[in-house]
């Protein structure tokens, strides 16, 4: 096992995670050596001969300087925000964290719209008041559920949401691939697919095709019971339709764990609402995140020095 | 159809639903003749003619009148309150409401465990105070969730959970008979089967058997970490265990629809702790209540009418 190369973790702290826990999650795993750089000082000394990176950012500056790196292993699902083509020119190999939130989006998406549905944030105003006082709950059975987008997150909602006597149907980029639903749609068709809709879950990346994609139009071809979760980005929601939407009483309710601006402004309506749940973008963050970036990451290292080449790996998004 | 009996429904509002509701479900499935009996002259006026008689109790003052009576059809789950001796000795079949809260009982439950553990009623009092801030969800992919009693509720509770990627227990009078569950124990083994889980569910009659099953003992077992939901009868847990459990923060939360005492005094403790979520026996009441109950009714005529016998009828209690 001499030949494992050492991976080197650069300081982070998605959603207030300490970057220990990280490093320990990927010792628990791997049997070569899990050094943390905490300080400037010390990446730019261990940067020259680290050939195994794992952070959510690297500059072209420190690029640069990385004249050893084989694989950087970001630690987001989204890769955006790199130097994609600077790493690529390089041969340096990036994978990210997709996948990992999948379980974890995914229940969140189901809890929520179970919430909004069986009326849980009525019963919490009655809770406060110490009041006792029956009243009508809806029920998720028998309603017509479109999921918007059938990657990994999408994917999860569709089969957690299977045995719930649903209609399911989908939108996604490729119909032709179908999915875990009822009935699959393209973009080109979201019409069709959202018209009656008792519940929308978000779960597509925010693209040219599905920036505000639930606006006025649309959200007046839902069922006025519907309940809409956006687990996807903000910008998928014309933020002043939903207000309008919601002060209307055009559907039954929201849950955002993401908004458009966000973070959500300390004036904005949308708080107030009895029928809207904000949670801080914070639905793909457990404990268990860092254990699942380090199985990809300590898999990947494996699986490289096993075949001596740093490509064909689990969630590889260049080259 | 001329033979088709009528149907006569006597007043009831069970959960507020007004009986017209069930009126309306009832002609919409049945071909004969279905009347409401609004007052008590009208009943005593209608009683001795009626073969088919709905509601949710009849008195043996009204039984004595009733002499054509041939079905009951209770529209509650739950006939210990109907004098079912004197029912059986007039040759009357009775049936019940069985099974048409399981699927709605199912998905409170789900979402109850959902909500708690995935933190949302800590997310609403951010939300009150327009306080965008990241905290740590919890996750149920991975835990180990005990459903105790594995009737028509339990079973469909387990089958909601499957797709959750958890460890699935089940406590049950007759374990050899199985279940939608990862192992089955019976209420002897109680014990193991809550050790150290993450997750109780309560979906079992209230018997000498199960009053109390949740005590001092009974929580110390489960994992601090765990989430308590009982939608099966108050006095299944003992109250003052779980307000320690809580206070002590011996578990993470509880979801609560029936409570003992019942309805829950305004000075309770339970009231105002923010990881409970208190409903008031609501989670079985649906506008889909009345179709479902209707179904069975109707099914059960129309069997009786063709078999020639009030016998041998879907939830039947007795003979």
């Amino acid at each position: 096992m001499s030949e494992l190369p050492e991976v080197l973790v650069l300081p982070q702290k998605p959603h207030g995670i300490p970057v220990e826990s990280l490093v320990e999650s990927l010792r628990e795993r791997y049997d070569g050596t899990v050094s943390l750089a905490r300080t400037n000082d010390a990446i730019d000394e261990a940067l020259p001969d680290a050939s195994v990176v794992v952070g959510n950012y690297i500059s072209t500056d420190r690029l640069d300087r990385a004249d050893s790196l084989e694989l950087f292993a970001c630690s987001y699902a989204g890769t955006d925000h790199l130097p994609l083509s600077e790493l690529t020119e390089r041969g340096v190999t990036v994978t990210n964290a997709g996948g990992v939130h999948a379980s974890n989006v995914a229940e969140h998406a189901v809890g929520s719209l179970l919430s909004l549905i069986r009326g849980f944030f009525r019963a919490r105003r009655q809770q406060r008041n110490h009041e006792w006082r029956n009243f009508q709950m809806g029920e998720l059975a028998g309603r017509t559920v479109t999921v918007v987008g059938l990657g990994a997150i999408g994917s999860a909602i569709a089969r957690r949401l299977q045995p719930f006597d649903v209609d399911l149907r989908a939108i996604r980029h490729t119909p032709e691939k179908g999915g875990p639903v009822d009935s699959v749609f393209g973009y080109g068709e979201a019409e069709a697919a959202l018209a009656g809709a008792e519940g929308v879950v978000l779960a597509c990346p925010l693209t040219e095709t599905t920036e505000g994609l639930l606006g006025r139009d649309e959200f007046d071809l839902l069922d006025p019971d519907a309940v809409v979760v956006n687990v996807a980005r903000g910008g998928v929601i014309e933020t002043d339709a939903l207000v309008d939407a919601l002060r209307w009483n055009h559907i039954r309710g929201a849950a955002l764990d993401v908004t458009d601006p966000e973070p959500l402004p300390s004036d904005h309506p949308l708080w107030d609402f009895e029928n809207v749940l904000i949670t801080p973008h914070n639905g793909g963050y457990t404990p268990e995140y860092y254990d699942r970036l380090a199985d990809i990451v300590v898999e990947n290292v494996e699986r490289a020095v096993e075949s001596r080449e740093w490509t064909g790996l689990r969630n590889q998004v260049v080259p």
